[in-house]
């Protein structure tokens, strides 16, 4: 099978590339270096060291060959999507490249209308280029849990059927997103979907949880690792927690801790994604499912990283800080995920060893942290109210 | 009370001014003249003949003196839209600076792109812009009934109360939208829900239906005419039909004619819009009606205009042609639009008159029509399956 896949240089496109080449798949790969740029522009860089992509790859192609191939470049720009599209006839396509973090859109003006056209303009550069050039290839978008939001109900898997005055008819699951980034993944899955119908193409659209850990399988050594951002703008809850830990920073809770989410080890977010990859639906389906193993509530991670923490003599502390989101604190949660059981996935990780391994390997990068440690505290405070109201 | 227009030089911007003149208020206009642009683009050319802007406000001037004022520029430059409205302080916006035809979407890439960031990033800086500098006024934006489709269900005003596993929510009525064009008005309605609960500004969303006529009661003279386009992307269709009725081209009925829409005379659609400047909603509501008078089969209003054309002895033919567009042609279609009434909107003209007089204003400009006949006829045949299906 060929993949390509879009945001090789980030933390699941990367993760990625190695278990599709681990299978024997030819993998190509397309970045811009965005996510460098943007965490360095926000104070920040990854905590464990990454190479640059010349480097990365030249490891790779030790073990791989000509299986590992890669171009730099935007999606943005219409004739290089195409013309990759084009050149490598993929299989399956992973849509990695947009703008992934919720606080860099709401930073002001210009990250809101960054984030969406980014993320606008090149998912339907990238459907276009799969209509123009490679009509049967399965796009597997990511998009995000945070899409639907919070709702006082049931969370189903892209589609419900409702009735309304007598009749009953089957709707997109209602979205109560939450930041101009959330919206822009909103506005992504609705042209996809459209695509899908207008051009008979075939896409997994996946609402994914939030993914932590800094290991899969393929991580076996120093110069194969993915990047770790824990920076308050790009970096992830758990992720956040543990290189905090790590330094002695208390885990900033925010407000009562009670937001529930779903949640996901890297290794098996890299296993959802494979298995969708094999087994596209067929043309002209666009499928939606949900992509996480476990719902916590925020507070409940923040006291099992300090569990953990603590037992390797790590002092953990937990503080409250003022919610900088727009979120309820405490709301009903309940999210189906049957789909990617259905179709084989079974988690192979257990929190709290993911959450061990981390802080080990994240212990061995004390002083980067450290030295990026305004980036935790330099709290974004999002421009509305942020009084949990939805 | 002081209004900006947005898309002055347009069809509904122009007859609008005209009235909010008439009625007393400030008017500031803003357009950058893409219409024209567009319409030339694509073969064609406003039935009636309008003036160049500079000579269209000399004649509201004479009568309006400092009430009316203009700004040649593109929303999609933030400083330009930020400055305007800092400057202008409205206390009502009408946003009609979107491009605003589903044909011209769907042509190939570059229009589809074109269509999305335009009316994207363009309605992003107008509700920056109003946040920045301008939190009170009311913003009325301009959706289409198109945003819902045509689902198997009655369209209510905006939401709906569903039941899911026993829990009931009000969610926003989902959205079936047929062109890239459509979805990229869905995507300003979510960007508009979202900025009136981010930051507490106010709303009104217009699920507008399909607009025709010539005339006005300030559209009393040569000078004051609105634009009036006929050619396949950018004429509307009882418009079209009038238009091809004056120079003997047989009316063009899509397929078997059966798809029903919601229909509205000019004068009215600016008497609705001039009600939601007169009754804004309270500070943080986002208000979503729908916007039209009649419901009509588009075979009966080919129908119609064949009748009322064939008195004038113009000897009307109907044709069906090949659907050029991704719809169904025979659907279930039941609209609500009480919201309007409520408020005092009384529709004041009969679709019958104004077909009558919309013939003789055209008769009058027959040979422009006829020197742009090939834009009638060019017809753009979407890129996808449009076997009906949704």
């Amino acid at each position: 099978m060929k993949v390509l896949i879009l945001g090789l240089d980030g933390y699941i496109g990367w993760s990625l590339a190695l278990h599709q080449l681990a299978l024997g798949n030819e993998v190509c790969g397309v970045d811009n270096f965005s996510r460098r740029k943007c965490v360095d522009e926000v104070g920040s860089w990854s905590a464990i060291p990454i190479l640059p992509m010349e480097k990365r790859l030249e490891h790779l192609k030790k073990e791989y060959g000509n299986k590992i191939s890669f171009f730099e470049g935007d999606i943005i720009d219409q004739q290089f999507t195409n013309d990759v599209v084009k050149k490598f006839q993929p299989d399956g396509i992973v849509h990695l490249a947009e703008q992934p973090s919720a606080p860099y859109s709401m930073i002001d003006q210009e990250h809101t209308i960054y984030t969406q056209s980014n993320n606008v303009i090149g998912t339907l550069n990238v459907v276009y280029a799969i209509k123009n050039h490679a009509k049967k290839a399965h796009l597997v978008k990511l998009g995000t849990m945070g899409e639907y939001g919070t709702p006082d109900l049931d969370i189903a898997e892209g589609f419900i059927e409702v009735e309304f005055r007598g009749k009953k008819a089957t709707i997109p699951y209602p979205r109560f997103a939450g930041s101009w980034y959330h919206w822009s993944k909103v506005h992504d899955s609705n042209n996809v979907m459209f695509a899908c119908k207008l051009w008979g193409l075939r896409s997994t659209d996946v609402m994914q949880g939030v993914v932590y850990g800094t290991r899969t399988k393929e991580i076996t050594e120093e110069n194969l690792f993915t990047r770790f951002d824990f920076d308050e703008v790009f970096g992830t809850v758990i992720n956040r927690y543990c290189a905090q830990a790590v330094i002695g920073h208390p885990l900033t809770v925010y407000g009562k801790g009670g937001q529930t989410r779903g949640f996901l080890a890297l290794e098996d977010s890299i296993q959802c994604i494979s298995i969708l990859l094999d087994n596209p639906p067929q043309m002209g389906d666009y499928r939606v499912l949900n992509q996480f193993d476990e719902q916590y509530k925020v507070r409940e991670l923040a006291d099992r990283v300090k569990r953990i923490g603590d037992k390797k003599g790590l002092d953990v502390g937990v503080q409250s800080i003022e919610n900088p989101r727009l979120e309820k604190e405490e709301h009903y949660y309940k999210a189906d995920h049957d789909q990617l059981k259905k179709l084989g996935f079974k988690a192979t990780r257990h929190i709290d060893d993911e959450i061990s391994i981390m802080l080990d390997d994240l212990i061995e990068h004390k002083d980067r942290i450290n030295e990026k440690k305004e980036s935790i505290v330099k709290i974004l405070k999002w421009q509305g109210k942020s009084d949990g109201s939805q």
